[in-house]
């Protein structure tokens, strides 16, 4: 058999993270398990597990075990933390987990607006490099990516309000292209010796997207929604046929969901992280707008029905009234594939298209 | 002297525009006058003149005037309407438009969902393409786009809610990133021999921003902010200097500023096309998120002091109180520049980044 030249794409993300495509799959907590990191991992991307808000140990060392029967020998662990809430609660489960499962990356999400007990920001990261894992910062906004950038992550995620799940309310954040664009030239102006990485998040499922994050100077891109919608997620099938029913359009931010888990969860996202990008369904179509009416209705008498509705159709996975978080980039899902297919199909679409940008420029003797 | 040789971009927006960079300025009612498309067309891009509602139509002659007098003799005369109004009163001033100035490339603008008199939509496209004018259509939603392309657009422009000025309501529009790339993949689909071009629009300043939207299978981009803050946009100095000092954090996409202009203009938008792209100032702060407050107040008796002192910060060009319409990129912008300079960087930008890019592309052999 002959030796077919293989075209892959380096970045400064694939150099310091040791993967072969500038990808990495977001933690979605109750999606991104062990299997699903694997499969990222042998697609030849960074894996993420979500260890959400840490308050079962044993779950996510379930998970660990499973990335580690199924990955690559060569690839990295890497856990993702929601990043106030690892804050917030003291340093102690933070600790635990790193000492536990030794991770060579952490990413802390929605990390830069809430600062610990003591008023300081970024305990967090100091406890991650203290352990020695490369620290991934995910950001909303400028001002966060500025947080950021002097906590000395070794990565920055910009993620755009057109992403599924949480995120910085609608009046807060920017949309992915400006965002990632600013973010990636903020990096490249820092002072430091090694500028950060610069990841774009938010509507990017296609080869195209991945392209279009390098074009706007970024190290690659995060995929969520897209990986949501692969066969090795955890999570309920009704609703990730949704996801590949659903167009563009039917992507709502909102605080709405958040507004009526927070009522029965324990670890309530705060204010301004408690919006989520999400399918716009008879749930959000009924409440968003009437927020107000919403918070009024869960306190008074009818509070607790209303509660137990929203929940047994969570249970159920009824996409029609259910959560179903989704970024603005699910028009582009036309089937739940193998995750490890995906990722290959982006880095030879993505190739294809720098290639055919390239032929774009014409050269000419003036 | 020796003959150096020049890069350009050809693209089917470039062919079929007979432009040299695949770039459009887009029409801005009081800021796109004949000495913005006429050095917009000098940078080798296409140069639109705004003829806003229509409602003067000498004053549009005057600005189609001072085009001919300094564009390039090459450059084509490019109108953009207000794709509802120049539905709603009928065809009679459009027509007449039309035959003054045989311009050969009209735009309509937020032209998709709101069908004329006898709910026949695309009415206007029928009389410009009759007058033999090439025909871009904007839209905001996939939904539109798909009516964009039943309309047979020459060219559909894809305009993410990170743009500056109308649009639709945040709820209803998506990111620049997801919706172009969208957009793209349906046009490459459809049926016709000629497939319409399609651009992208919302966030995009700089030359990644280019490089962004060919790599979405875009081809082209247009710019809006990036052109109100140059040397020859009509309008206020002061509101240009808000303009460059702005960070994509600052602008706010809002129904405030219609509210307000609504309520002393004879040509309110309706709505969902009521919302701008903004920065986020006194009078923003003061009333998003409480604008059925603010109706009232409007309704009411002190409406008209608060119009008053609102129409007179507008007239002032006073940056923090009254619009100051900005699309997100803003933070990339750090000088009031000549439109032809600013084409011209772009141009040479977006070369560069998809030569970086390809540059990034590694071939090993198995």
């Amino acid at each position: 058999m002959s030796s077919e030249p293989r075209a892959s794409l380096n970045t400064a993300f694939t150099d310091r993270f040791g993967c072969r495509v500038p990808i990495m799959g977001t933690p979605m907590a109750g999606v991104s398990g062990g299997t699903l990191a694997a499969a990222t991992a042998r697609g030849g991307a960074l894996g993420f597990i979500a260890a959400g808000h840490l308050s079962d140990p044993s779950a996510l060392a379930e998970q660990v075990a499973l990335f580690r029967a199924l990955a690559p020998p060569e690839a990295l662990l890497c856990i993702g933390f929601v990043g106030y809430s690892s804050m917030s609660v003291g340093f102690g489960r933070l600790q635990a987990a790193l000492d536990d499962h030794r991770p060579s990356v952490v990413q802390f999400f929605a990390p830069a607006l809430v600062p610990d007990a003591d008023g300081c920001a970024w305990g967090n990261v100091a406890v991650a490099k203290k352990a020695g894992s490369k620290v991934v910062l995910q950001v909303g906004s400028v001002e966060e990516a500025k947080r950021a950038l002097e906590a000395e992550a070794d990565c920055i995620v910009a993620q755009g309000r057109e992403a599924g799940g949480h995120g910085l309310r609608t009046e807060l954040g920017s949309g992915t292209l400006p965002l990632a664009a600013r973010v990636a030239e903020l990096a490249r102006g820092s002072e430091r010796l090694l500028r950060p990485c610069v990841l774009a998040a938010g509507g990017i499922t296609c080869g195209k997207g991945l392209a279009a994050a390098l074009a706007l100077g970024c190290d690659g891109a995060v995929l969520g929604t897209r990986l949501w919608a692969s066969a090795e997620a955890l999570g309920k099938d009704s609703l990730k046929r949704a996801l590949v029913e659903a167009e563009a359009d039917d992507v709502l931010r909102t605080t709405v969901f958040d507004t009526l888990a927070n009522a029965y969860s324990p670890t309530p996202w705060p204010a301004p992280f408690d919006s989520v990008g999400a399918l716009h369904n008879k749930t959000s179509k009924r409440w968003h707008g009437k927020e107000d009416e919403l918070e009024a209705l869960l306190a008074g008498g009818q509070g607790a029905e209303t509660i137990a509705v929203f929940r047994a159709a969570v249970q159920a996975g009824d996409a029609e009234s259910a959560t179903v978080l989704a970024g603005e980039g699910v028009g582009a899902i036309g089937a739940i594939e193998p995750a490890e297919h995906i990722i290959l199909r982006i880095e030879v679409e993505a190739i294809d298209q720098i290639r055919r940008m390239s032929g774009a420029i014409y050269v000419s003797s003036l």
